[in-house]
């Protein structure tokens, strides 16, 4: 079903969601996805650890013209690292997990991106490694849950194949007049994930440094749970500044 | 994304229409295009000529666990053989052409499929092969075209990313409460491909004998505009008898 070989058409439209693709292990399925992404008219990829490296020549082969889309891909050492920049953040996820996190449909999803992208905010999707999927640690890091409507005798879902219903949902979802929504967040800025990130590293160091994670056991996922209490909607960065005041003071103790 | 292996669960969610693959060009591509059918919850394929034979093990590799699906695979020499005993079969093409034919994009068409089925009538769907997608002749076989709603800058679609769309597009329709359509045809059966290619063998064998058919640069094209102007909505069993007898009577001329 292969039309014209429109790679070089290829440019990004914006406003448009990021495709982070985590630790993923073949080569051929990062080609595979960029195609998709060119289908679905996604252009921005990010590439955590991908597993043998990167660029790998495979990539373009499989991409089928999507070159454009490779070469502007970002490599990025960490989740935190590539979602640094990105006001909301979703992760795709197969399995019912015990997280408290809101869960869309991909159409739901896509409505959602095409709604943060109107605000001008930056969106981004994880996709997990191709066997594996996303662990409790690159969830965290996401506000929303985007779980597949499929088939659930056969959840054996190919990388590029998520990325293509994704990108399939995103197109039709611009193209649906939806209204721009109003802005909650009343003048202040949103906070991007760096901005959320420092102030938890903060909140984290002083329940370490007062004792309150001394419990090594128990400490991963204490510190998770703070993660997604804070990822669980949008903070703003004037939240934030008070947060870290109210941390700073607390730690202080009164003057 | 890979979730549990679910492929000893397949099995055909009736009523479920067939994935017609025509002239596949690597068994890759069929493996990967069942695996989307499992996702998609979609059991019923069918391959016309498959250009390296069947079965191959490298579709099997490729699969990824929808092992029932390629087992159950049929295979047949021509589309007008793998379209004989359905109802009602849908050509995906990407490009305009310029053929009179309903299009639908994926969502209409998953819609239509489901209220075909609901009313107990058995749908297929063509895709080309990778590079040429179909050919005029093959969707001459189709009532309605399917065009997906893509990226126009960027066409190349892999024949297993169009197999998930369809498949992801018919969950979600079957999904919906979609009322059974009411009978439009009162109580006379739809007319199967293959009672429809017996007439219009017949109309053709009738039309070369009178000698209307005989400017042999034009012939091809007359057939196909035949074809199309009987594949355009449905026609009965009964309607076709009917034509039989017009065509029949009208060769033997007055009693």
């Amino acid at each position: 079903m292969t039309g014209r070989n429109g790679g070089a058409d290829l440019v990004a439209i914006e406003p448009s969601p990021v495709v982070i693709l985590v630790r993923p292990q073949l080569a051929e399925n990062i080609g595979a996805a960029a195609r998709a992404m060119g289908n679905g008219g996604l252009f921005h990829l990010r590439l955590v650890a991908p597993r043998d490296g990167w660029p790998q020549e495979r990539a373009w082969r499989m991409g089928s013209g999507a070159h454009r889309i490779l070469e502007a891909a970002q490599i990025f050492e960490s989740v935190a690292a590539a979602v640094a920049d990105l006001h909301r953040v979703f992760a795709t996820c197969p399995r019912p997990r015990h997280i408290i996190k809101p869960v869309l449909t991909a159409r739901g999803g896509a409505a959602e991106i095409v709604a943060v992208g109107a605000r001008g905010l930056r969106a981004g999707v994880l996709f997990g490694p191709e066997r594996a999927g996303l662990d409790n640690d690159d969830i965290a890091q996401a506000d929303s849950l985007i779980r597949y409507d499929l088939n659930p005798g056969f959840m054996s879902l190919n990388l590029a194949q998520a990325v293509m219903i994704l990108g399939y949902e995103w197109w039709l979802a611009r193209g649906d007049e939806s209204p721009m929504r109003e802005m909650e967040t009343h003048g202040t800025r949103v906070a991007t994930k760096a901005e959320l990130d420092n102030f938890l590293a903060h909140l984290i160091r002083e329940c370490d440094a007062v004792g309150f994670l001394k419990n090594e056991q128990k400490r991963p996922g204490m510190v998770r749970n703070l993660h997604h209490l804070f990822q669980r909607g949008e903070v703003t960065r004037q939240e934030l500044n008070t947060l870290h005041g109210i941390i700073t003071d607390l730690r202080r103790g009164p003057k």
